[in-house]
């Protein structure tokens, strides 16, 4: 097998050939990452915003699961480095066909596709796709049922970065219905490799995943303790599903215990920052003065994560 | 503030920054849109039908209410100028997560969008959004509720003065339902501003906006009076939706009215032009032998509005 | 007119002008296509995979009835060629407005398109548009009805010439579903005019058309006769709807006299080659062990695919 067999993500020569997870990916692939979109976030604020890194390559965005706004983010990656791109939304035509997924990827590969961004309510679907695709394509995982969603964790990691510089002495919380979240997930993931001392989940306890302190996190069930003197808050979104069902008593509950308001925001470092993936439920998860407030680093988060699928797409097109 | 407070749509030297509505817009700006636009026609008459103008731009076509036709002639005029355009209907995935119109765009912005060409159902949606994105970017009005829809306004003062040469001794009727019509609105403002001493709306009393008279225009209820020497016939499109209402008796009663069919077209001058916005209903609001005949200028019109809105998007891009 | 009135497709000088079906089509035009998407086979295995052959031309997929994998190799086809690709099904927005096709394309080609790829339910739709769009304008059809499925048939054509070299010898079985196949159609018309000395085709009665040897064919209703020998089988999709229909008993029944098997496949030549037009139900008409064996051709007419439609349109930009 021309993978590497202890991890299906990189090459040979240890290099990212599929971006499936952040779980067990190593620390220099996290940093070279990083870097590169820090270059590429520059090009973005050119007059000019394109490169020629992908022309003539095919980029397919392949997504079983809608998401205009994740779809959204990687056609203009790939359209800022030049590729030609393919939105193809697979749950009419071929799938009511009664094809299954790898005939539908098979075919789509026999196009002489180059990357395939894939989004799939199936936790693994992209794993599965990239152990049954020719050697010279790649994969990138754009968010597989509750398994994980790198690209975001990953501009989540660029985006602490490019305001506290470093991860050795952060303090971070990430808040909010952990047990459904890929996000979460891959930001554990994440901020461990690159070493940040003390990450803390907060939530009820319907909402976290049992012996999550296996993962080396701090669990709080109380809010106003879990804060305390933190440097990073990420919220996650709660999934309107989740309101529904019998996890959670009803979301004004929710946000009374676990909404992220001015005055539990001020439990945390004066220069604490405040995350999340979006879209925001703004009075359930997160209150709008905070979210529109000075602490906010929600919309530099979508620009950071433009450049990072660049970085990342530029760096599978070269290995 | 940087855009001009007596008209947002205008920046602090008095130049298109958003087009929002063709009502308060200068004669000048009007006359450079319709200048610029012919040199387009030129271009998309030629073998290699594109120009480096916004290369490396990204144009976001943000329709919240489906319209196929309105959306590609903005994503032929985009692509035309080299533009990166994304499709975006938004009705599924980002709204039905409960997310609102300005956190939508919001984050689309901060992608680094130059543009965005917005449809909306409801009248004013594309004011407020110019009013919350950055001061880089610009808004293009695609159709609101009833309020506007400007590029349309313009690309058919573009076929008159193509046909006509000049607005100062002509005489137009817009005939059918001005009271719904976002077209309807738009011409009267451009015919006005642009010199047009007789501006007649004809129509039922219950397709007229009360007091429509105070827009400068005369009132006709019969067609066969108001059509009597004009120089240009503007028919509407009859939504659908009305003929089902309690405002028209039936469709057919209508077309025995206000129909335009060849004896009626036979009162108005020799020479005179027929428009129509498209989709027509044949045999409702038009005869098909009018909408085929030698006075109809209706397939120009197409042809003219991907001219009008590369000249809109180059003319936004370069203030 | 302009057009051959003897060949619709083809242009006063007798080249092709439309690629509408492979009946009729001279055999000289069959070979042209042939040997350009030879040299654009070549192109897509570059590492830079793009022409500048249709660079400023605007080609419109105008796909009436949704079919994600043909619009995407028409996409991808037309994206490598440097065209302006505008993807547009209609089926809800203009159509549901109660237009005809008629107006739909003449607004569309008002745009200046200079191709329409064109996929509707009702057989002839691209001969009918053919007959009404501007001279300027080509159209390919990409399935119509019952009808053709030229691009299909060429591409298959393609496939047979790469590992048989020469149709002058060739012994060919179609199998399955004739009736309703514009597959089966383009493919028996192609075959013939490219010289294949014998056609079969296999079948249920309830599945032939009558009169189906009139098209110069032999019959078979047991596959296993039919299969003696031959060098290239050639299966047909099944359509769902049949199954659910009068004409076969079920799926399982269908698969036990008509299912390509390896058993089955072992009285054809040893150097036999399989295709299908996909997608495939696998355990229907074709068994998992020869779509994925080493008979098996069925990815390489994907890629094929991708130069025939190529050269069709650069072939077609060049008349």
């Amino acid at each position: 097998m021309w993978l590497n067999p202890s991890n299906p993500q990189l090459n040979k020569n240890g290099e990212l050939h599929h971006l499936l997870t952040l779980e067990g990916l190593p620390e220099a692939i996290l940093w070279q990452i990083l870097d590169t979109a820090k270059s590429f976030v520059g090009v973005t604020q050119r007059e000019v915003k394109k490169v020629p890194l992908l022309r003539g390559k095919a980029v397919f965005n392949l997504f079983f699961e809608p998401s205009t706004r994740t779809r959204t983010t990687f056609e203009i990656a790939a359209k800022r480095l030049s590729a030609d791109v393919i939105n193809l939304a697979i749950n009419q035509s071929s799938q009511s066909k009664g094809e299954s997924v790898l005939d539908t990827v098979a075919n789509l590969a026999a196009m002489q596709a180059d990357m395939f961004i894939v989004r799939h309510a199936a936790s693994g679907a992209p794993h599965l796709i990239s152990r049954h695709v020719a050697p010279e394509i790649h994969i990138i995982n754009a968010g597989d049922g509750r398994h994980a969603h790198p690209t975001q964790g990953l501009l989540d990691m660029f985006t602490i970065r490019h305001y506290k510089q470093d991860f050795s002495s952060l303090r971070v919380a990430i808040i909010g219905d952990i047990l459904h979240s890929r996000v979460a997930r891959s930001q554990i993931h994440a901020l461990t490799t690159l070493g940040c001392p003390e990450i803390r989940v907060i939530g009820p306890k319907t909402l976290l995943p049992s012996h999550v302190e296996k993962l080396g996190v701090h669990v709080y069930h109380d809010m106003r303790n879990g804060l305390k003197d933190v440097d990073v808050v990420m919220m996650l979104r709660l999934q309107s599903e989740r309101m529904q069902g019998a996890l959670l008593p009803s979301a004004q509950e929710f946000y009374k215990y676990y909404g992220l308001t001015e005055d539990k925001l001020a439990l945390a470092r004066p220069d604490a920052i405040v995350l999340h993936p979006g879209p925001m439920n703004r009075g359930v998860e997160i209150d709008s003065s905070v979210a529109d407030g000075g602490q906010s680093v929600i919309l530099p988060q979508v620009t950071f994560g433009i450049g990072i699928r660049m970085a990342v797409m530029s760096i599978l097109a070269g290995n």
